[in-house]
Formats: structure tokens, C-alpha cells, sequence
């Protein structure tokens, strides 16, 4: 017959954590502790498979369970000295759900089960207190009314305010035991009334259904809408824990408390939580009476508080980790009720880890696995207070992390003056445009009323590290006027307000923020982490100063510099415009020779700051009516100051007008048509990079060519720009080992990637266009449809947030194998936004990419990501290893 | 020693028609008329073999090579009864190329070798004309100098006429055979200055040079060229045909004449061509004399008409095909030095392919892959008269055949007045969007300055059937005056132009046109293809009136019924703008109900059209912002009309604007964000269904939902939809076979279709937007580009026009394997534009699909490809199993 029950008692346990897909998280714990020799009160397992059965099968228990049901009771029986329905001296138990991933407060629990009109006695006998007894009759009575027979607590409630009311009377502990025993029979006839059912006082009864019960509640609507939201799957099951009742209610010796093993806040290596005394783990939670912290125990009861400690100890040397624990003390005897591992802040994650590492508790790889990516990146960002009390008045979706606070200016230029006056300011647009990047840069925050995670304002945001809003619909601005209101209530220019990039929380006036700090800690493990992980770590940076950052936080190459942000730059735009403007080519060249030495300055900088790092610079890529002004009165003031007439200016902004311009003349596509821009930007390159050979600095330039979806567009371009390049190098008489590369950023690049491989040095994916065109999904419009599709779960994630693997990765895959096919040795990498976000890191490893790009401040972690990468790839490497060895 | 050489010659050939690839065309079939009797001057064909090793080894003959040239040169001897370089009998001999792929003058030729001063003398002798002799001998040196020894062939002709202006005498055939003896010097004296080499008397060495250039040829840059454009691998070699000269021009018992065997522009089977007694090659097509109608020579040279007659005769029962022959009579002696398959007009084709079935010289399968699918659709447009004198003005793409000639109108207003006055009119446009489709259909072509061939203009105007042009960048058009400038003429409203929409050539002013007739031949030959082919062809059509063409052309259903043209009807828009601007679900839900009747009609009169075919329904697919005015002064329009607040309008357009509508809030994000909207169609669908099955009409809807790319989209617009339909066909009580399917035409469908298949009943690839989305193209923005790529051979092809069966056939391939895995019989089709063209119909027939869908136009198109890929099909069979038994 198959073991279905599980039982823990007396220092012994059938159970132990390794169980925990079995017996559930709290079930294979309570086993575990008793195991250990940490006092539990006895109990009983029933296990995720007999719930499983359950379900499989209308709802009938599988056969045996209700035998061994009987005999653990009777175990419980010997164990706990008390009898099960006995008026002497009644066994109450609790009844528990325990699923293997927690879902707290999702199912239900029953308390003090055994009770009836006759165990009841027993129970005032026992513990001199006939209050006490009825109350918990009463109160078991209710909760079983409510999870087991499906009525609504209020409807109890009801019943205790007329009690209440009729007993002119204001709180429940005024109730005396008589009348709590007539409540108990009105409950009883609620329950008649509503159920047609007599409540049942036979024990064995109340547990039998209190057991299916909570096997019932696992398929609740909160249960489901809970593993819906958290990616459960629906098919585990769930434990129930059937646990002998100790009181924390008892008096003065007893009570009851929750306590973490180090501080879950900042991570410090001491004994952190609070209890009350004379309590129920309920009233600890509710807060009607205020809980002592743990450390007053140490007077009022020492020999618990050291009983606690040795607890504690014990519980941390064996758990290796920060444990969340719940006690009772019934009488002076201590019980732990549960423990797990305890949740914290991200600067306690770091510490707790480091921590652990000192006191030789754990080893550096285990440490790296106790932080996770997001948070690491929490680490990166100024935060507000947590202890500020704040009230949200819009949600926008959290397009970059951290919190800024300043005053409301609503265009660009305001924002770079105040910027200049070292004012703080939020810059609120409807959405932003390359011409806002200087606003940006100035600004603490970006909030804006349209687009989604990667629209402009969201990928600059992440981009410059700046908390940044998207997508905020619930606010309405009016340009005009300067102001935007929010439900009614009207934002001036000046007015301030704070931004929380984490949650896409807009919260009105200022608010306290706190400057994390990077301590010594969070460096080292980061450190440590680089030891581990196999794959690289690139930053995209497109100016020296960006590029200082990415080294700073440890990138080993810029993966992507974007050369038109350098075209946006005050004193090149007006001569990019004279170059797009030019009537024939001649004029075309003249511009662009004044644009040469700018560019060959701004590679010239980035290539001193990356020491010999490679440096991949992707030519230009945007569409060139990026660089018109669109409004007329942009149309206007940019003919006035480049001294051409303005119907003219109007004529070339409509002809380059485009419908799809993410689909657009773009990319390569440019290079092709108007190769002298190529070969300018190549000449730059290769001036700057071997003047500085010449300097005995080193360089390693990669070339990355843009939008390639066909390989004889590489061909080409590659071609022209290698003339150039080889030109300039024979000119300068140097060696110079650069590469040559394209972007896989087109669905039909992946199909086609061995063709292209045989052109190229390298790949790197751009996850963004590739997502964009394998979805179908252009970025910029997705706000009027993404939110709702993660709603309603047509979509689990967001594309441009994470890689989605199944479309898009597989596209990626295709790519990877053909290419090394052609190439085994080929170089691969992403540089899409993607690159800093861990299951991406994670997908890219596993396909075998070689480094990972990322912003700046996201290179801890990419690290961070692609070490745990690592180390679980090793895990299931020796783990299928064992299964062959078996 | 390996073969080299052919020879062929006095009713005996060791080559043969088949042996084309290793003697090229020319020499194939020069061998193949000596064998069937035919009188061919004798000769020898030099193998492209021979030619290819002479590039791949440094220019260098293979061994043996000038040894066999040295037999044969014996064996000519032998059967002519001549010797080379003897001055009494001289043998001269032409040396011509011949690829396997012909490449009409794009290499040389050297007629006349073997004369030198010796030689000449027998030359004169035997033609007792001594001008002859010395003029042949003057035109090899000349051809010689130029095609073996580079000399530019401008300046012997400048000798030519300084000769004659020293003899003051106007013509060439004035010169005496003194001065051109004297001439032969002169040009001697250029080749020497020229190249510092005396002209070689030798005819050993004359012939040597001349094989060598003939080879030589095969690289020049003219034929380099032609082959990119040909798509004509460069690795084939050309075949050197070294062959006995026969003279035309020996007096009035020679001649020489070009022929069909059948009439190549109407088919007709009688001898068809023109001839010049006592003239060479050269002079019938250099047109100074006018040749005679070929049936002439009956009268002139009744037995040579006769011997030619018998000729022909042979040829046609030997290559049972229309033959275009060259024939030299050389004193009243019969010569045919050339024979190929005629090229002919569309027409021709038919009729010769059907009339050869009658006549069985051929059957019906060959007779089906005797016309091509273009010359099909040539059939179904009008052309202009092919005997009209054109002019050029300006040249756009050429996105919908036929030709067009009408009055100039610069808005569709205008155009459907004008058309309702019965007056022919040309819609002139910067581009046109769907509020332009009343003066499209009412217009007789249509002309663009903007967009690419799959532009809303192209797309419309090939659905329409009416002949359009697109993207014509060199017209300027100026809306407000109501004109537009060609090179600086001026066009104005109500001028004439002709549109040729199958070069995209643009005529100024009215051309006369011709309408082909649809002859019995060409039904019955499109009704041989249907018994033949496999694949399934059916129509996109949104109308009964479209739907009625289409089957009028042989649609076996309708595969993609827009349901978005039904919404801008006159009639219907301002309540879908009511629908679109409501500001709440009941509003939205009033407008949908008025919509509901209109669009039920819609479908029942397509449904009673079709008679049970299948139709293929599509749920809107295109944003909403396309149903809205874009102008200032079209939102002022609507806005006063539809009674609602300009500021209202105005911000509603622009909270609908995007960025890349085509990546946009489209398709089924349309139905699952505004689920009431598809389920208004789906009752209209389902009522009509419904409703006609009640009276006893067979209907079988397919309802499509469009821009898929996740399986949760499917899924819950079906559940959506299956709940709608099923509730009528409860209601109405009858049996109704209907299938739910999907549009495959992001790629990420294709890449997840095994998941998208187990929710589908049929697959349709929508390969516009598949093209679109898997290179990354705009199809409504390449025409900045794309020209350019195909110009510079970046892509061989327009992917809009022809599947790229490398990208997006790759994803196709991939969908279509994913999809029948799941489910092995799920019905797959295609109803992109790309359905009627042939190369992308024989990929869908090769991958599997079961049926092409297309505009009604094209049907006959598809259904002869559909034949022409299952006859090519079974050849390959058949030939590969052949190669299983050998």
C-alpha cells in the first residue's frame, strides 16, 4: 500500500526537507526540525499525492489514506499524551495547507479541531479557564463554518455585533463564557440554516472534512489567480499538515512570536523579530495590541529567549540561510510552528551572503546564488524611504529603476537650463524624441503619458541609468498651459513630484530618498561572481563618460556605440541637417568632411578610456528624418538657423517622411544609398584608432554593421568600408586588428545566417528590432495593447523586457547553429536591451552566446545573472551525471 | 585524349539537340538539322569544355584541343572540296560563339577568315567578281581588327570615309576593288600602329586568334552584364562554331532571309518571314534595303520556296515547336545556318500550343508548359497597340499590368464623377489611401508618385484588375494647381496620358489600345491545366460582384475576403466612425448593431455568389485610424458631418496615431482589446450563413483571424467567436459546416505553429505581411531603396513580387512542417499578392500547400502554373527514378 501520511513527534521524523515536492514547504520543514532535535509540536503529513488523487479522481481519497490517517492520529495519541474526542484530556489539532511553492495566505487553515461540547471540558479543566475554552470553541466553530462549510465570515461577525449590541458591550473580550457558549449555538444555527447540515461534534467528522477542505482549497479562485500570476503550475498539489494545538493564549507564561535569525532589512548578524506574551500567532499579525521586540524576551522570560537562541543557531547551521521563523510558548514550553527561508532586502541579500561566506556557512558559488539579478540592479538606483508614508496618484509602467525626485517641467530646454542652475527637475512629456536627450540627461526623471518599456524615453532612460515613467495614460497634459492633471487634480510647471522607476509609481510632492550605498560587500560578490561565470559582459556606451561607468562596473568591452547619438549632439546637428539637405554630393561631402574630425574625436575618446578593450561601433542606424525637426515650428526655426528656404526644408522633411519607419530606409540601407556616410564614419574610426597605435595605446575596434537582412548587403558594405579602413592603416603604417560584423536583428538574418557568417566576424543579436519584427510589435504603439495582453495572460511576459524564447529565441537559435556551422569559431553576442535583464542572460548562455551587452548600469547585473548561469548549468551537469550513474 | 571537337557536315553530325549544354544552342542544333537531312554549310563545334579550361588554366588550350581543330580542319576540306589558305579553291570558314543559354549579340563573330592576298585571288576567280572578293576581304580585316584585336571598330570606318571623300563619292558600294584593295592596306597600317602586330596572312593563325577571342567573348563586360541580368550561371562557357562560309550576296541566284514556321505574333500556321536576294545577314537587318515578305520568293525562286517549305516542314515534325530559322541560298544552293524555338506574342503561344495538340505533333501536357503564366496575364489586360509610335515621358513601377489611357484628375472625387459621366479618367496621385478606392475602381489606371509595388495603389489596383504605377519619383505632382511636371513639361487636369502598367511606362497624351480576346484556344488550354495540376486555386474577392469574376476565371473559392473594404463603402464609414469615436461600450455597441445588417448582406450575397465553395472570411484587420481622416481639412469634414466636437476629433485621430502603424494595433489585438467589434462580424457572417442554409443554399465560411503570433491570441478569439456562432446556428436550427483558422503572417506564427495548429482548423500564409516583417521592409517605404538593390543585384528580386523562398519561404517551410506535425491533414494556404505569381506558386505546390488564393485577375495565372509545377513535378520523378535504375 502506498505511504501517503508522514509522520513528526518526539524527535523523530518520517519526513525531511528533501521532501518538500511530497509533503509540501511547511510539512517537509516540520519534519526537518524535528529531525534536528528542535521541539515541534507533533503531527502528521498528508501528502501532495494524496491530494493529487484527490483531484484525479472526483474527489476520493486514495485507498489507505484513511487508514493511515487513524493510525498517525493514534501515533499523535501515544506522542502527545492526550486522546483524540477525549473529555479528559482532548487532542486538538490544527489543520494546514502546505504546498511546495509558497502561496501565502492563499488556502485555508483550521484551528483547535477536536473540540465539542465534551472535549470542551476537558479543555476548561485543563487549563483552568472556561473562557478561554469557549472561546476557542467559538472561534474554531467560525473558522470551521467558514473554510470547510462555505459561509461567509461576516455572517459570524454579524452574529458577535448583535451579541455585542445586546449586551451593550464594546470589545469581544468582554463576552463572558456563557454567553460565548450561546454564540456557539446561534453560529451552529446559522450554520443549520445556511448548510441544511447539523455541525458535526464528532472529531474524527470535523477532521475528515476539514482535510478534504483544504485539499479543496487549493483549486480556490485565489489559489488559481495566484499560480496564474506567479507561473504555478496547477498540477502539484498541496500538503496538509495536521499538527497538535499548542496555545500561546494561556497566560502570562505563555505567548507567541515570529522572528527572523539576522536582520531582514540591512542583513546584520543579529536575532531580529517580536512577540507578544498571553497571545495568538493572530493577534501578532493583527495589530490591536503592540508586539515587544525579540530582544525584551532576554528579560521577561530568559531561559525561553536562550532556549530561542540555541533555536536560532541551530536552525541557521543547518538551513545555511536567514530563516523566517514562528513559535509558540505554551506554558514555558517552546514550540517552533514553522520555519523557512526568510525574505529580505537587497542589501541584506548581499550581506547575509558575504556574511555567511566568513563564517565559512556557505561557499562563495552558493553566495552568488543567494542575490538574485533584480536585486542587485535595486542596488544600482536611489530608492525612496521606506519608511515614508506616500500615496500613489498615478501608475505608469515602470520603464527604468530607481526613484527622482524635482520639480514638473514639460520641454527639454527648461529642463537642460535648470539642469544648468543644479535645480532638480522631472521632465513630463507626452512622449520623448532624440531632440529631448539633453532634457533627459538633466533631469532627475523621466515621466511620460505615452509608450511602452522600450519607447524612446524608456531605452534612454535605462540607458542614462535615470528613473524613468512610460505609458502614465491616467495623466493629461496640456503643453500649452504647462500642466497635466491626474484624476482631477492639476500639476503646475514648478510643482513638485516624485517618481518611483521600480513600481511606475507617480506620487505627488517630494518625497525622502535613500542613496543606497555599494559597500565592500556587494563589490566582492560581484567579484566573486566573475570568477565563476564563462560568459562576457560588454557595456553599450556611446561617450567617453558612459564608457568610464561601464568600466567602472566592470564591462569588459563596449558591445554597442551607437554613433548617432553622437549626431544629436548640439554642435553636429545643424551640419548632419546640412548633409541630409545637400542637392548632390559634392555638398554632401562638404558636410560631412566638417562632421569627420568630430567623430573621429568622439571615437578617439572612448577608445583611450577602453584601454584595448574591444569597442564594437555600429555605423548608423536610424532613419534620417530623425534629424529634421518635425513640428512646423521646428521646420521653421531650423530653416531660419541653417539659412535655407523654408519650403524646402517643409519638401525634404515630407519626402523623407515614411509610414513605418522602424521598417523604413534605415540601417545598411542608408550605408548603401549613401555610401559616403558609411565611409566618413569608417574614416573616423580608423583615423582615431590607429593615431593612438601610433601612441602605443591600444585598440580593437569591431565594425558593426546595422539592419542586415541579406548577406550580399554586408557583402557590400563590408567591402567598402574595409577599402577605406585598410587604406588608412597602410596611410599610418600600423598594425590594427579590427573586426567586422553585422547586427542579427531581422527575422531573416537567423534564417539565412549561414550565408551571412560567411561575411562576418562577428553577430550580435539586437533583440530589440528582432522582437519587434518576430512579434510584429512596433515598441513605440504597444501601450495601447501590451497591458492588456499581460492581463489576460495571452502574453506571460513582456518581449521587449525579456527574451521571449519560444519565437524570438528560437529565431536566435537558428542563427547560433547556422552560423557556427559556417564558422565554428564565430563570435556571438547581444546588444540589445536585453542583455541586462537575467532570463535573457541566462537564454544566452544556454544557447552558447559568448558575451552579453548591457547599459552600464546594469553590467553588476549581467555579472551577477551570468554567473548563477553558470553555476546551475554545473548543477545539472552533475546532476544528469548522477542519474547515469545510477 | 578527351573529344573537343564536333563535326558536322554532309548529312552526318556527331553532335545533337541534347548535347546543347556541351556545344551550346547554336551548335546543338546545327548538328541536329545535318542528321535529319536538313542543308547546313558543314563545320565543327569547338565544346564549352574546351572553353572552360581554357579560363581555368591561364588562357592555355587542353591538350589535344588544337590537334582535333587540325582533323576537322582536314575533314571541312575534304567535304566542301576546298583547302584553307589555297589560293585556287580557298576554304573560308566564320567562327561564332554559341552559349548554352542564348545571349543574342552580346559576343563575337568572325565572318570571311581564311582570305589573305592569296587566297583572295580564288576567291575572285571563283565568284568571277573581284569588288566581292576584295570588299569580303576588306569587312574580315575590319571584324577582325575589332572583335580579335580590340580596335574600335569607329576607326576603320573612319577610314572608310575619308577614302570616300578623297574619291568624292557617297556610298561604300561606290568604292572600285582598287581602292578597296587600297583600303585593306590602310587598315593593315591602323592594326599595326594600332597594336604594333602585322596582320596575320596565315589562316592557321587567323583561326587560332579568332577561337581564342570567340572564348574571349564570354567574359566581356557587355556579356558579364546580360548574364547578372539573366540570372545565367557564369561558369557555363560558350561553344566556338567554326562552319564552311556560304554568301547570300554572290548575285541574284543568292539571297538570304530570317523566318518562322508559324506566324509569331497571332500563331498562325503559315510560313512567316522576309528575305533580300543577293545580300548577306548583316543587310536584312541593317534595314538600308526593304526586305520581301518570305511567300514573295514562291514567285521569285519557286524551287528554293519549295526546298524551304520541306524546311520547315522537317524542323517543326523535328522539334514539334514553332521555329525561328536563318537561311542563306548561295547560287540557287540551300543553306540554313540557324534554327531556335521563335519567340512569339502571348497569343501566339496559345494558339500554337493548342493548334500543335490538334495537330498531334504534341500533347495536352506539353502544350500547357508551352505558354508561360506571364504571357497568360498579358492575355487578361489590355495592352496598347503594339503599332503605335510611343514616346516615353517618365517610368514608375509597374505594379498592375495593362494599360490605361484617360484624362488627368488629381482626387478621387472627381475621378468617381467623372467615371459615373461615363468619362475616362487617370487618377493622379502622391500615393492613395482607402478613401481613394471609389475613384480607383471608377478610374481607368491609376499613377503614384510614391509607394512600392505592394503599395496601397498596388495592392488595390492589381485586386481591381486596373492598370496602375507606382513610386513614378520623376513626376512632381502640385495638388493645388491640379497639375504635375515630367522634366519640366507641364500636365494638366483633363490633358490625356496613357498608363503601360506592364513597364510602367508613362505616355503623355492618348494612345490606341488593344483588347485582347479571350479565344476559345486559351479557356481550353487553362482547362487542360486544371485536369493537370494538384493545388487548389481560389480567389481573394470582397464583393459578389469580385467574387462572381472570380469565378468567371475558374475560382475554386474565395481565400481571403477582406471584411475591411465592406467598412469604407460610402454608406458604412460614417458609422464606422460612430463605432470608433463612441465613448463608451453601449454607444459603441448602437453603432456596431447599425453595422451588423450591412455587413450580414455583405456576406450573403458572397455566400449565394459562391454556391457552397468555400469562403474564406478575414475579421478586420487594418488600425482604426485608417477609418478616420488624416487631413485638417477631411477631420473639419467628418467632424461637421458626424456632428461631433472638432477638438473631440481631432484628439481621438490623434490618440489613434502611430508610429509604424503596420507593427500597430491591428488585427486580432483589434478583436481581443474590442472584442464586440468581431463579434458583430461573426453574427453577420453566421446570420447570412445561417439564414441561406434555411432556404437550402450550400455555404461553407471559413472565418480568418488575422496577425496571430501567439496561440493565446487564437484561442481566446475563437472560444470568443465559436461562442457567438454556435448560439445562432442553435437558434436557427440548422447544420453548418464552418472552420475557425488563422492568417500565418508574422513570423513568430510561423516559428510556434506547431502550438498554433492544435487551435486552427487551416493555415493561410499572409506572405505580404510575412515579406514585410521577415526582411524588415516597409512595403509602403522601399521605394527609397529597393529600386537600388535591385539595380545593384543586392537582391535578385522584388520579395513583394516573388516569395523569397531563401527568408520567408524558410519560415513558411518551417510552419508548414511544425503545423501537419500536429496536425497531419490541416488545410494550408496562401493569400498573399504572392498567390498568382508563378514562381511562388510552384514553391507553395513544391512545400506542400493546398491551395494558392489570388486576385480574380490572376486566377487563370495560378491555375496554369498550378498545372505547369505538377507536369515539372513529374518529370523530376520520372527522371529520378530512371537514376534508380540505371
Amino acid at each position: 500500500m502506498k505511504k501517503y501520511v508522514y509522520f513528526f513527534g518526539a524527535g523523530k521524523a518520517e519526513g525531511k526537507t528533501a521532501m518538500k515536492k511530497l509533503l509540501g514547504g511547511k510539512g517537509a520543514n516540520l519534519a526537518e526540525m524535528t529531525n534536528i532535535g528542535i521541539p515541534v509540536p507533533a503531527g502528521f503529513t498528508i501528502s501532495t499525492e494524496a491530494c493529487i488523487h484527490y483531484y484525479d479522481n472526483d474527489e476520493n481519497h486514495p485507498e489507505g489514506l484513511d487508514e493511515q490517517i487513524e493510525i498517525n492520529m493514534k501515533k499523535l495519541e501515544e506522542v502527545s499524551g492526550k486522546q483524540f474526542g477525549n473529555s479528559e484530556k482532548p487532542l486538538l489539532v490544527s489543520v494546514r495547507s502546505g504546498a511546495v511553492i509558497s502561496m501565502p495566505g492563499m488556502m485555508d487553515t483550521v484551528l483547535n479541531l477536536g473540540l465539542n461540547k465534551e472535549t470542551l471540558k476537558g479543555l476548561a479543566k485543563e487549563t483552568e479557564n472556561e473562557r478561554f475554552a469557549n472561546d476557542s470553541y467559538r472561534r474554531f466553530i467560525q473558522m470551521f463554518g467558514n473554510v470547510v462549510l462555505g459561509i461567509d465570515s461576516s455572517e459570524f461577525e454579524k452574529l458577535i455585533e448583535q451579541k455585542k449590541e445586546a449586551l451593550n458591550i464594546e470589545l469581544d473580550t468582554e463576552i463572558n463564557a456563557d454567553e460565548l457558549m450561546k454564540l456557539c449555538d446561534d453560529f451552529k444555527a446559522l450554520i443549520k440554516e445556511k448548510t441544511d447540515l447539523d455541525f458535526p461534534e464528532d472529531p474524527k467528522k470535523q477532521l475528515e472534512m476539514s482535510i478534504n477542505a483544504v485539499f479543496d482549497s487549493w483549486n480556490n479562485k485565489r489559489a488559481i489567480t495566484y499560480r496564474n500570476l506567479n507561473n504555478i503550475p496547477h498540477d502539484l498539489g498541496t500538503g496538509v499538515n495536521v499538527q497538535m494545538m499548542v496555545f500561546g493564549n494561556m497566560g502570562t507564561n505563555s505567548g507567541t512570536g515570529v522572528a527572523f535569525t539576522r536582520n531582514p532589512s540591512t542583513g546584520e548578524n543579529k536575532f531580529y523579530g517580536e512577540y507578544l506574551l498571553n497571545a495568538q500567532g493572530e493577534d501578532v499579525v493583527a495589530g490591536i495590541r503592540t508586539p515587544h521586540p525579540i530582544t525584551d524576551l532576554e528579560k521577561q522570560m530568559p531561559e525561553m529567549y536562550n532556549q530561542l537562541e540555541s533555536v536560532r543557531d541551530k536552525l541557521e547551521k543547518h538551513y545555511k540561510d536567514m530563516q523566517d521563523l514562528e513559535f509558540t510558548i505554551e506554558n514555558k514550553e517552546l514550540f517552533l510552528l514553522q520555519t523557512r527561508t526568510g525574505k529580505r532586502t537587497s542589501i541584506a541579500a548581499v550581506n547575509i551572503a558575504v556574511d555567511m561566506v566568513s563564517e565559512q556557512l556557505i561557499d562563495k558559488k552558493t553566495a552568488i546564488t543567494r542575490v538574485s539579478p533584480e536585486q542587485v540592479d535595486n542596488l544600482l538606483h536611489p530608492m525612496i524611504d521606506p519608511n515614508e508614508d506616500i500615496e500613489i496618484a498615478a501608475k505608469g509602467l515602470p520603464a527604468s529603476p530607481g526613484a527622482a525626485v524635482g520639480k514638473v517641467v514639460f520641454n527639454s530646454d527648461e529642463a537642460e537650463k535648470k539642469g544648468k542652475d543644479k535645480e532638480k527637475v522631472v521632465l513630463v512629456r507626452l512622449e520623448t524624441s532624440p531632440e529631448d536627450i539633453g532634457g533627459m540627461a538633466s533631469a532627475q526623471g523621466i515621466l511620460t503619458a505615452r509608450g511602452g518599456m522600450t519607447s524612446h524615453a524608456a531605452v534612454v532612460g535605462r540607458g542614462m541609468g535615470k528613473p524613468c515613467i512610460v505609458g502614465c495614460s491616467e495623466i493629461s497634459i496640456d503643453e500649452d498651459k504647462e500642466e497635466f492633471s491626474i484624476k482631477g487634480k492639476i500639476v503646475r510647471k514648478g510643482d513638485y513630484i516624485t517618481l518611483n522607476g521600480n513600481t511606475g509609481d507617480v506620487i505627488l510632492g517630494q518625497t525622502k530618498l535613500v542613496q543606497p550605498k555599494l559597500t565592500g560587500n556587494f563589490e566582492k560578490l560581484i567579484e566573486w561572481a566573475d570568477d565563476v561565470r564563462t560568459l562576457g559582459v560588454r557595456a553599450n556606451a556611446d561617450t567617453p563618460g558612459d564608457s568610464e561607468v561601464a568600466l567602472k562596473f566592470g564591462a569588459e568591452g563596449i558591445g554597442l556605440c551607437r554613433t548617432e547619438h553622437m549626431f544629436f549632439a548640439e554642435d553636429r546637428l545643424p551640419v548632419v541637417r546640412q548633409m541630409i539637405l545637400a542637392d548632390d554630393k559634392e555638398s554632401r561631402q562638404k558636410a560631412l568632411d566638417k562632421l569627420m574630425p568630430m567623430q573621429e574625436s568622439d571615437f578617439r575618446g572612448i577608445f583611450e578610456v577602453m584601454k584595448g578593450l574591444p569597442v564594437t561601433v555600429r555605423l548608423l542606424d536610424p532613419p534620417l528624418h530623425e534629424f529634421l525637426p518635425s513640428t512646423d515650428e521646428g521646420i521653421e526655426k531650423a530653416a531660419d538657423s541653417l539659412g535655407i528656404e523654408l519650403g524646402k526644408l517643409k519638401n525634404k522633411v515630407e519626402s523623407l517622411r515614411e509610414f513605418n519607419p522602424m521598417l523604413g530606409h534605415r540601417g545598411c540601407r542608408l550605408g548603401i544609398t549613401f555610401p559616403e556616410i558609411y565611409k566618413m564614419q569608417v574614416r573616423a574610426i580608423f583615423e582615431a584608432a590607429c593615431e593612438l597605435i601610433s601612441k602605443n595605446i591600444d585598440v580593437r575596434p569591431e565594425v558593426m554593421i546595422p539592419l542586415v537582412g541579406h548577406v550580399n548587403e554586408l557583402r557590400k558594405t563590408k567591402a567598402e568600408l574595409i577599402a577605406v579602413a585598410e587604406k588608412i592603416i597602410k596611410k599610418k603604417n600600423v598594425d590594427l586588428d579590427y573586426k567586422v560584423g553585422t547586427m542579427i536583428e531581422i527575422p531573416r538574418a537567423c534564417l539565412t545566417a549561414d550565408k551571412i557568417a560567411e561575411e562576418a566576424d562577428f553577430f550580435s543579436f539586437g533583440t530589440n528590432d528582432l522582437t519587434q519584427m518576430t512579434f510584429g510589435f512596433s515598441r513605440d504603439d504597444i501601450a495601447k495593447f501590451l497591458p492588456f495582453y499581460l492581463e489576460e495572460n495571452i502574453l506571460d511576459k513582456d518581449p521587449f523586457m525579456a527574451i521571449d524564447q519560444e519565437g524570438v529565441g528560437a529565431l536566435m537559435k537558428i542563427a547560433v547553429t547556422a552560423g557556427r556551422k559556417v564558422k565554428p569559431d564565430l563570435k556571438i553576442g547581444i546588444c540589445g536591451e536585453h542583455g541586462g535583464e537575467p532570463t535573457s542572460v541566462d537564454f544566452c548562455y544556454k544557447i552558447g552566446l559568448d558575451y552579453v551587452s548591457c547599459s552600464p548600469y546594469r553590467v553588476p547585473v549581467a555579472r551577477l545573472s551570468a554567473a548563477q548561469s553558470a553555476i546551475n548549468s554545473e548543477k545539472e551537469e552533475s546532476f544528469s551525471e548522477k542519474k547515469v550513474n545510477v
